[in-house]
């Protein structure tokens, strides 16, 4: 099977974001939480594609109620040992695992 | 009554904080949800409460689920309108409420 243009896409995305410093993990999820990419183990991105999409699906729909002509973007959840980044798009969700900066 | 040390401090916080540029509301609460302080309208601030106290407590869980040690010390919801950011401590939420930041 050809390589598409927005697999490479996709490829190249994970790739140089898990080149960044303090970048533990990159996934590619659908936005029901199927891992579509991973840089991390198997199993453990499989649970944070089923946690993480239920977040993102709960806190889009918050963001819908407080006023329904706002969309959620972006969601940073910021823990003692990790910092975990969700981005949403129309049909993916992109998640970087990361050590908590210490810059903010 | 006199008022305590602490409430000064919680004053002077959500004072220093909603004076900030972009700063559209500042809300204490418990992590029930129960407003305390808010800048912003006081039907609306009850709305954020309710659901971004349930926001916080369900991602909460899911960094206890994903590592029984770690904690969630941070929360940080972007839409196309707004940024929301929810910083918990033992018993409190502080939430502030801002336009989007173009700097990131």
């Amino acid at each position: 099977m050809a390589t598409s243009e927005s697999q490479i896409d996709i490829d190249e995305t994970v790739n140089r974001l898990a080149s960044k410093r303090g970048v533990e993990s990159v996934i590619v999820m659908t936005k029901d939480g199927r891992v579509i990419r991973t840089t991390g183990e198997t199993e453990r991105s499989e649970l944070h594609g089923k946690l993480l999409s239920k977040l993102a699906r709960d806190a889009a729909e918050i963001v819908e109620e407080l006023e329904s002509s706002d969309e959620l973007s972006f969601l940073r959840i910021r823990t003692t040992k990790h910092e975990i980044m969700v981005a949403l798009d129309h049909s993916y969700l992109l998640v970087v695992i990361q050590a908590p900066q210490l810059s903010d």
